[in-house]
């Protein structure tokens, strides 16, 4: 079946009217409507419900009331006069639902018959007014902080007017197993929230309040979670009760795409999506990308980049028939240069990947259903039709079929152009870095492995001197395809660079070669191959090579990983990197000395 | 006697050299040399060396070596060739003191025999060096994580090279009682690393790479720890090894004053600065401020804000006699308004606060001791001498003797001006509420703390719609000062604004007066009040005045607070505040409210 989505108000920034158009944009079905959005918005009731209505978007849910049971008498008669006027509002608005947290009030006792003949009446009071109550058991609630204790009472309580709102973050921060939920019975469950969050011991109200992300961002597992509720038969809406110090500061906009493509996702996983049941919410099922077509530079001015290319031993190969774009191969490796749209802010920058896609047009489908944003096929007329949608951070992504007889290929619009191409050290594109912008690295890691399928590893912290460095690496099965994500400290900070790393059998060879043409090496202090001398047992001659060279080194239990950089041309650099077949990963440890060594080079300091 | 200082290179942004300097500048006596700074610095080691003493610092540790004790022959063996190298490294750099930390490693193993007699090996090869070796249990060490199993093992080693490091974050962080440390042998500590932290229920290796502070700025009490160290008789120095997010992006100067202050009034919380045996260290006690003599205005167009001021009651009483600084008065209330020399950015902002103080010469000297800067106390000759220093935010803090016969009053630079003064509404300043630098929150209330005797409340966090909005309250005693510190979001947000408060004992009265007189004042929504008749028993008519007015309300056990705002100029807006004796707060629950009108004031949104 169709099931239905909302997003909580606070879960996205911004005035009340900015956070309903970017869920209406972003394809929600319906909100939770937060009570402090609506005090702090100049729109009265009516309006709010009427600029929902324009938008297409229900409001799904009030929130929330907050510490009204087992409490004393003369309190609880305040709290019902209370809830009568939230119960009048609630009309104005048009919503019937409320949310009830469990009391965390130092007044409520823990009394389970006095709770439920409270929430009972609260029921009777809230049927008066033609509206419902959600009782949610709060991880930090006073008495009531498990899901069935609130189910109990629930069941105590017994009136038609009155079922339960499950929180995957309240439950599952508690480590407590959901296979119960499947037990209930689903119609007295009258909503479900969810929110994931990163693995972390952490006091729960502070991990809820800073730290909750959407389902595949975190750890939790969702999927798991989804099926023992919709197993109760559940029927009612998949909400996104997600806030955290990120989204607080991000705009609305993409963070409601970001939310929409995590719920599309989850069902997926959830097994949701599969077969004709899905209906119209069915997703194509992901076609991961079998390896790096093309890496695609922007740049006004090709020649220095031209030079550093030439000196890395690539070849101009080909020409585009129709825009100045040149294809450089070398081994397996292809880098197409275009100077016809210049770069951001006129730099140098990698703006667009060719992946090889088993599929590009049953790619492309998924990554639209996925709410990425597609590209047009062609650019011009004569162009081959090119499946290609953008990432988070703008970077165009190609689906590819390169040189398959039986799609179009890309090639197809370049001719060769003559000349010796001599066999050099670059095998292959080893990997791609792409940073970030600040708001959107758990976006860009969903964005990568729900669109594209690739699979992502660890969030890796790198303490640099100037801030700290978070990366992912997101990779298909063999290791042909791997990205790693990256972002800095907070905005305000150096532009972000990306680099390409091409990979090599040799390294101190290819350096050399590298250096012989006249490509300049980042140079890395001698210190830190002293290190080296005493960390690791390396040949004094290979040692020496390292130094001259700069290149750096690393081993896990598998192997070991040297690379090298060349100089920071707009807002890239290459690698060169010397990859054991065991060695899984990309030289972690040596990324602080790298960026010092970057920093020096572009300040002087 | 006169206490060592150092700081580790790791607490400090930037590249090595800027790091030197910073702590060179802000008086530290030494640094712990953090492995990765010179990994990544393109100095040799004897480079650094000079660069340090010429700086006048000494290097006092190299830090650190890792995962060396309680581990197999073969790994042991390779251990010490490492610790040869470094040891070698140390003669170069000249320190003679190595940070050993409790092993993480996963081939350590829990033989206390074995750990000490590797560690007597290791002190053996040190000893041989020239150097001694300073081993420090971390908190999350495999089987040494606390300082009474750290030197149980030292003792067993039985070696003068070899002696413990105590770090008050490892050991406070567990909640280890520290007066055991009084009966170890001082000369055995070989160096004492502080840190601070908030109380968290938190992963302790998390919290201790993300959120330590300097002492002062967090809930440890340092005093306690330092008095039980010194209690041993050790004669070490007094290290900062601290580091967090914010740090590491922040410039290396400010934090490292910020670093000092916070060394120097720990030792005069521990009693360490008092009386003569105190020498060159000793700090001037504080001299806690009696009230706020004035809040100077600085803008390039005194038309707005004069009519603003005029409006909410206040008359321009007197003219200083050299430069163009009005002074305008309303009860015990007064407002400097200079035009001399324009706002930052031109708009009108709140420049300097004059506290009343019980000798401004005697806070003077304390705030020059604790590295404020001080400003000329004269600006024109014919200026009555004024003590000054600057906040951290920049704001210039006079601290003066108002109309005091015995001492210099910056009154006598003002000729009073001819008119009426009707008596208006407002008596006096409430509060300054101030918006910090990024970066700077928790150096603002240790400077507010320790150089002007302030009492810093309790850190709140306030979710405002567009993020994290932190404050934190200093006030004297009779709460005649009270100042508001608060920190937006990330950098990059909307530019921050400053207020003043002026209390009243009728606010609707004074709302009125304001409006009637042309005032405007800051819109709130009708929801809010909305929701107000539901929380509260507010009588009808007083609740029509507010919707009217604007006038947010809140209480606390002890009584209600009123207040309503001004449209914001430049960078500054008013707010008049009816207290109830005993409300203790600042209306912090209606902050969102607020923020959001003026954000809606100010983009039409």
């Amino acid at each position: 079946m169709r099931r239905r989505t909302c997003i909580a108000t606070v879960s996205l920034s911004g005035s009340l009217t900015e956070k309903l158009a970017a869920a209406a944009r972003a394809g929600f079905d319906g909100v939770e409507l937060f009570e402090h959005d609506l005090l702090a918005s100049p729109l009265g009731p009516e309006e709010v419900r009427d600029l929902a209505a324009d938008l297409g978007l229900g409001i799904d849910l009030y929130q929330p009331m907050r510490d009204i049971e087992a409490v004393p008498e003369d309190v609880f008669a305040r709290n019902l006069r209370r809830a009568a006027h939230k119960f009048r509002l609630m009309a104005r608005l048009g919503v019937d639902t409320v949310l009830v947290c469990s009391s965390v009030s130092p007044l409520a006792v823990d009394d389970d018959a006095l709770a439920a003949g409270q929430l009972r009446r609260l029921a009777e009071l809230a049927e008066e007014h033609g509206v419902r109550v959600a009782y949610e058991a709060l991880a930090w609630g006073r008495h009531v902080d498990t899901y069935d204790h609130a189910w109990r009472l629930v069941a105590a309580a017994d009136h038609p007017a009155l079922g339960v709102c499950l929180d995957s973050f309240h439950i599952l921060a508690r480590g407590t197993d959901p296979a119960g939920i499947a037990d209930l019975p689903g119609d007295r469950i009258f909503f479900l929230q969810l929110a994931d969050a990163p693995s972390t011991a952490m006091d729960v109200l502070q991990w809820s309040r800073h730290h909750r992300c959407f389902p595949g961002q975190g750890d939790f597992d969702l999927p798991g979670f989804l099926r023992h509720v919709l197993a109760a038969g559940y029927r009612g809406p998949l909400s996104l009760e997600v806030f955290n110090d990120v989204f607080r500061q991000a705009e609305a906009g993409p963070t409601a795409v970001d939310a929409q493509r995590s719920l599309r996702a989850l069902l997926e996983a959830a097994g949701e999506l599969a077969g004709e049941s899905a209906g119209e919410n069915a997703l194509p099922a992901p076609t991961v990308p079998s390896g790096v077509a093309f890496a695609e530079l922007v740049t006004p001015d090709a020649e220095p980049v031209s030079a550093l290319l030439r000196a890395l031993g690539f070849a101009r190969t080909a020409r585009h028939r129709g825009k100045p774009v040149t294809l450089w191969e070398q081994g397996a490796a292809r880098v197409l240069l275009n100077t016809g749209t210049g770069g951001r802010g006129g730099d140098l920058t990698l703006a667009a990947i060719g992946l090889e896609s088993p599929d590009p047009a049953a790619a492309a489908r998924r990554a639209e259903a996925l709410l990425a944003p597609v590209l047009p096929r062609r650019r011009a007329p004569a162009d081959t039709p090119l499946e290609a949608v953008a990432a988070p951070d703008g970077t165009e992504l190609f689906f590819c079929a390169t040189d398959r007889a039986e799609l179009p290929s890309w090639t197809a619009d370049f001719s060769p152009t003559p000349g010796e191409r001599d066999p050099g050290p670059v095998e292959r594109i080893d990997h791609l870095a792409l940073t970030q912008p600040w708001h959107h690295f758990d976006e860009a890691a969903l964005f990568h492995h729900a669109v594209l399928g690739l699979r992502p590893g660890e969030s890796v912290d790198v303490a640099d001197t100037y801030g700290l460095l978070r990366s992912r690496v997101v990779t298909n099965d063999d290791g042909s395809v791997r990205v790693v994500l990256t972002v800095g400290p907070a905005p305000g900070g150096a532009a972000p660079v990306q680099h390409i790393a091409f990979a090599t059998a040799d390294v101190v060879a290819a350096a050399r070669r590298f250096r012989a043409a006249g490509g300049r090496l980042l140079r890395i202090p001698a210190n830190y191959h002293d290190d080296l001398a005493a960390r690791h047992d390396i040949p004094p001659a290979e040692l020496a090579s390292f130094r001259e060279l700069g290149i750096l080194y690393d081993r896990d239990e598998r192997g070991a990983f040297r690379h090298c950089y060349t100089e920071t041309v707009g807002r890239v650099f290459f690698e060169l990197v010397q990859r054991d077949p065991g060695y899984e990963g990309y030289g972690a440890p040596n990324a602080p000395v790298r960026l010092a060594a970057q920093r020096a080079a572009a300040t002087g300091r």
